[in-house]
Order: C-alpha cells, then sequence, then structure tokens
C-alpha cells in the first residue's frame, strides 16, 4: 500500500470538525470540578454512522442507547458526550438518564433522538448529575470549526494530559475528501477497545454497509492494538460518521479507490492509537511492538500485543533495561505457537537475541536507545509472512499514583 | 468436606524434610552476591514424583530434563535447585548446563540420573556460572532436617523477601502421614504458574499414576489461582515426591481416604499459594477474590483470577479505595458470560452492590477496612452453583522500583 501514501494527505490545524458540515463544542457544566465535560458534535446532515463497542458484558447505559438508535436507520445526526461520570452500572435510572441526554440534545437541534449518539466515561457506579448535565446541554452552542473542534476534544478527556486529534485528506476521483478523528483514553485500556472514546467524521460519501466494515478493519489494526494495563472498561465506543457532503461518488468495497480511502482511515485511527498509548496513565515513553514473519497477521498481532502489555516488558522500558528475557517470555505466552529457537529480537536497532539465544550487545548504546519517548522492539519468527503491531507505554511510579486515588 | 477437616492437622517447624526419610541442603555458590542460591532435596528412597509445569511456549532447560526424567520411570530420588539464574533461552548450552547438574549431583548421591530433578530460577538469558555451581553441588552436605529444611528454602528465592513453607499431617488408616512443601516466586506470577517453583514431600504410599492427577487438582485450584503481574514464566514447575516410607496402605483414588488426603495436598498448595501471593513484588497486601454462585467451579475460578489481576483493582486496594466499579468491570471482561444484573459485591463484610447498581455503604468502614493486611472481595452470582477463589497482591510504587532495575 506504500505507493498510495503520496495520495494521501495530513491536515493540521482544526480538527474533529474539519470535514464539509461538522460543527463540535464544548464547555464545564460541574461533572468534573473545573475541567471542560460536556461536548456536542453535530453534522448539518444526518450521516451514516457506524460504531464498535467495549466487549465487555458489563455494558455502560449510553452504549445501549447509541447502538439501538444507529439500529434504526443506520445514521446519527450528533453525539452528546460527558466526562467524569461513565453512567455505568447504575440501573434503569442510568438508561433512563442516558435517554433523557439523547432527548434533550434532540429537541435542541431539531432531529429526531435516533439521530443521537451518547457517550459517557469517567467513575463507575454514580448516577449523572443530570440537572447539571440538562443545564450544560441547554447551554451549548456550535461555535467555530476551530474552537468547538478544540473544546470537543477537551471536554471528552478524562485522566488524559493531552487532547488527541488527527486529520486526513485524499482524492477520490479528484474529488477532496477529509477524515478527522478526536478519541481520549488513558487507564483502563486494552484490547478491545477500553476506556476510551473515539469520534471520525468524514464528508465522504460511502455505502453504509461497507462504513460499518472499514471501520472494524481500521479498528482492529489500530485501538485494538493498543494496551495501557490490560484492562477492558465498560464505556468504550469508537463511532464514525459520514456526511456526504464531500459529494465524491459513494465509496464502496468495489470502488476502484476503497482501499485508498481504507489506508486513510488506518493512518487516522493509528495515529488516534498512538497518541492515547503515549499518553497511558503515569507513561514515560511510547512501546511500539512489530512482529515479524508470524503464520498469519492476527497471530502476529497477538504476539505483539501480549509483549507490549506484560507488565514486566513495561517496567524493564520504563528502567531502561534490556531485559529482553522478558519479552521472549511474553511471546511464549500469548498463546500463539511458534518456534522459540528460530527467533530474532531487536531492541531499536540492537540485535539482541538470535535463533532464541541471546547475543553479545552494547548494554551502554542499548539503555541510551531506552532513555527515548518512543521505542521500537522488533520480533522476528520464522512461522510465515504474517506482520503485525501493537501500542504501550511503560508502567511507572505515576500509574500507581494516579489509580490508587481516582475516585477520591 | 469441612467435616474432615479436623483429621487433618498442621504441622510447624521443621518442613520440606518433616516426612520421613526426606533431607534438604542449601547453600551460596556464588550465582547470586551472597544469599543461599543452590539447594539439594534427597529421599533416602526412591519416590514417585509427579511434576506440572509451566504453559510458557519458551520452556526453560531444566524443565526440559525433569520432565523427560520424570517420564522414563516415574520416579526422582533427588531434585537440585539453583536460584539467581533461569537457564532459560540458552540453547543447547543451557540444556547440557542442565544435564551436567543432574549428572553431578546423580554421582555425588551415588543414583541413577534419572532419579535426580533440576530446577533453576531467575534472570533469562544467561548462561549458568557452572564452574561456581559445579564447585557448589560438590560442598553441598544433606543437613539435619530443620537446617537443611531452612536452608533450601532459602537457596531457591529470588526477589521473595521470606521463604514459604507449610506442613500437614494426616492419619490413613490410623498411620500417620505428612505432606509438606516449600515453594518460591514473588514477579512474574500468573495463572498458570508463573515464575514459581514448588516442591512437594510426602512419606505416604501413593499409586503413581494417581499421585500425578492429585498434583493437578490441587495445582488447579491453588497455584493456577494465584496472580501477581500476568506475566507467566519459562521455569514454573510443582514437583511431588511420594516416597511411600510411611508405610500406609497405598493410596489410590479409590481408597476410602483418598478425599481426605486430596483435602490436605490442596491445603498445603493453598497455603503455599497465599505465601506467594502475599510476598508479590512490592505488595502490601494479600487479596483473596471469593466468587459463588458462577455457572461452574471452573467458571468462578476465572472470574476471580481475572477481578484479582485487574492492576485497577490492584491499585485501588493499595490506594484504599472502595472502587467497587473496577470489580465489576474486571469480571465483565473475564471472559465468563453472567447476568451483570444480578451481582452483588461485598468488600470485608460490606455489600457495596446489590443487583448490579451500587448500594449506599459506609465509605469511612470500608477505607478503614483495605488498610488491613489481608482483603477478601467477595463476587455473588445466580448462575448456579460454582464457587472458585483466587489470589493476588496490590500493585504498588514497590513493584515499579523492583522491576524496572531487575536485571541491573
Amino acid at each position: 500500500m506504500q505507493a498510495t501514501k503520496a495520495a494521501i494527505q495530513k491536515i493540521t490545524g482544526i480538527n474533529i470538525a474539519t470535514p464539509k458540515g461538522f460543527y463540535a463544542s464544548g464547555l464545564h457544566c460541574g461533572v468534573k470540578h473545573k475541567k471542560l465535560d460536556l461536548g456536542l458534535l453535530y453534522s448539518v446532515k444526518p450521516a451514516n454512522a457506524a460504531g464498535v463497542y467495549t466487549t465487555n458484558q458489563v455494558q455502560a447505559a449510553p452504549l445501549k442507547i447509541t447502538q439501538n438508535s444507529i439500529l434504526q436507520e443506520g445514521k446519527l445526526q450528533a453525539i452528546i458526550v460527558n466526562s467524569g461520570n461513565a453512567n455505568a452500572c447504575t440501573g434503569k435510572k442510568g438508561l433512563a438518564d442516558a435517554e433523557s441526554m439523547q432527548l434533550q440534545t434532540a429537541q435542541k437541534l431539531d432531529i429526531p433522538s435516533h439521530y443521537v449518539g451518547v457517550a459517557s466515561t469517567g467513575v463507575i457506579g454514580e448516577h449523572l448529575p443530570m440537572d447539571k448535565i440538562s443545564a450544560g446541554i441547554e447551554k451549548l452552542v456550535l461555535d467555530s470549526e476551530l474552537k468547538g473542534s478544540i473544546d470537543f476534544a477537551q471536554a471528552i478527556l478524562t485522566t488524559d494530559t493531552v487532547s488527541k486529534n488527527t486529520a486526513y485528506s485524499l482524492k477520490i476521483n479528484d474529488i477532496n475528501i477529509t477524515i478527522a478523528g478526536t478519541a481520549k483514553g488513558s487507564g483502563m485500556i486494552h484490547p478491545n477497545m477500553a476506556t476510551m472514546l473515539g469520534f471520525i467524521t468524514t464528508d465522504a460519501a460511502i455505502n453504509q454497509d461497507d462504513l460499518h466494515s472499514a471501520l472494524r478493519y481500521a479498528v482492529e489494526r489500530t485501538f485494538n492494538c493498543i494496551t495501557v494495563d490490560g484492562d477492558t472498561s465498560t464505556n468504550d465506543m469508537v463511532l464514525m460518521l459520514a456526511n456526504g457532503m464531500g459529494e465524491n461518488e459513494e465509496l464502496n468495497k468495489n470502488h476502484p479507490e476503497w482501499e485508498l480511502f481504507l489506508e486513510a482511515l488506518v493512518l487516522v485511527c493509528e495515529d488516534l492509537g498512538k497518541l492515547i498509548a503515549k499518553d497511558g496513565e503515569g507513561a514515560s515513553k511510547l512501546i511500539e511492538v512489530n512482529v515479524l514473519g508470524a503464520k498469519t497477521e492476527k497471530e502476529a498481532r497477538i504476539i505483539a500485543k501480549t509483549v507490549v502489555g506484560s507488565p514486566l516488558v513495561k517496567t524493564a522500558v520504563f528502567g531502561c533495561d534490556a531485559n529482553w528475557g522478558r519479552i521472549i517470555a511474553a511471546a511464549g505466552y500469548s498463546g500463539v505457537k511458534f518456534n522459540p529457537d528460530a527467533v530474532r529480537i531487536l531492541i531499536g536497532e540492537d540485535e539482541v537475541v538470535v535463533d532464541g539465544e541471546p547475543v553479545p550487545f552494547s548494554e551502554e548504546k542499548v539503555r541510551t536507545y531506552l532513555k527515548s519517548h518512543e521505542i521500537h522492539i522488533t520480533v522476528i519468527m520464522s512461522e510465515g509472512n504474517g506482520n503485525g503491531r501493537a501500542w504501550g507505554c511503560d508502567l511507572t511510579y505515576d500509574y500507581v499514583q494516579i489509580n490508587a486515588s481516582y475516585r477520591t
């Protein structure tokens, strides 16, 4: 797919509201102490919508509402999100609260209520302060694309330290279309889709069914390949809205530029996934694990995820310790079969294991490399042609501190 | 099985060498800087032997040697163990080194080499300093039961802060028999059987095949239900030796007192498992999770293990934070199906969730409870009669510190 990359351009500035016809907004309504905690995303036209949801059986109320709403027509025109409270494990009242957020937003925008998606993130098991949320929805005003994008991206954060945005443009039949995304997620991040929310907008016209499979394809290779702490949350969701205002010839699986579109979508999701991993709770480094030569792509991803999720690998990276034994041990318990005697491991550019055995390397050089902000670990097997990547972060004192006192 | 418990007595003092005919020994040979690092366990008669091994595909050399040796006659008479170096990922030289440890020990004791089990624990990927090991084996002398037991238990430790021992006696047809155990393990502890070594001795006469199934039964419910950090090591092994010197009528699955024996064996393994969890790297508290009312015993254990292994639950316990939302979220991603709306959760004696929703509780009381050294979390479902337990520890700053700098 390399050859096509030139056709995809990264866009800086503005973000979630970059694609034509999208507006956003964010404000502080009082769920959190001071920071923005309520966001609204809006498309001037109803958009084809696709969602991917947490695999946790305990599913928060807003996810149920959003899933059911998309099922009705496959469309959304707005998304209302709060942070600071997950509205999870909140029973019937929780469902009623999510419904009431949806209804109030729909009335305000004068659209059908099933055109409004609802998302929440934050503490589990407390009822939403509906008076504050409701007053907040009343106050929301759709801002300029720039201010709206910035505020929206802020309003969805919890323990994140930075907001996470990206956008790309590409030409479909010589017409410029744009894909943008914003996400949040910092702890309880694990395949599949832990406390993370992702919102993707595009002005491309896309067939409704194929939009869903495109999103699944991209999420499988990006968001589902990041891990911070192995905990899978009750609230994760990636929603994608395609409003067709780019007026391209409708994209579908058989369109000659479908692959190009998929590639751009993967880039959007990969950027967001890496931003989440890098901002993992307490993280000081992004870790990328590349597995080459596994039997299949899927097996390569499983091994990569297991290595990048190992607390011992994570602490070793934090401590700048080239402890490759933990890397091979993690690969070994990934559940994927491979020949350990044919494994080669690189930390950065340096070979540390060949044929399953250690080789001499400069401890000093590798230790210096491990002080970088982005660490690449490569595991090369000889099982086949399956390559896969996963992203995570180091495990630090700060992770413990953040999570020992999150609720109180 | 409660009624039978009175028939099983805990024994204090002495340990791994308590059962008749067992001797042990330990010394410092120089793999580690200062602490004891070489141990020998010996039975005056060849003992029926059973082993349970790591599920990690990357299996250390000593495990391969031991497995093959037991396969020959189902017997062992001695076990040689070193700590400080795992002899894992060490290729052909590693295998030759393990064989040479076995052979030298066999020659010293004048027994067939396949009667000697070999175990190693410590850093992965470095070759054993065979000169030191060999000189150490030469120096080993079988000590008095007490001194030998203490030294052996010390010699197998790595980052453990205490040695881990237990013993029970019971009557089989009015004859007193004894089961004793010692174990090590502190990090890389996870079902199934992470960097942990367990050695169990008994003077009971037991049918060889049934000994193996008894050990599997006990390990499944104890060692495989502990987790420190989710990492499964390359070196884990539990070996059990039954030398028959108690001269009881041979135990087998159909013996009327088979259940009693199983129960005592589970007690030995449970004590050791809990000692390991409590001494988890950096741990300040033992956490026991009880799951009641799951569909099956096995499903209950899976849920219990997932909850006790969640980094977010572990950090919350460290921070004395009654964050039950993380408990129900972990149960939800365990992979076991259950109705989340029928779940009840207790922290200590205090109900915090009923029917999947929070109930009012005294934050102050639960916070005080969470300051204890042993924390009990109970998750009650309404799926069936399956009960199961798992043990772990809190996740602390010290875990990060220990593992950021283990190798260097």
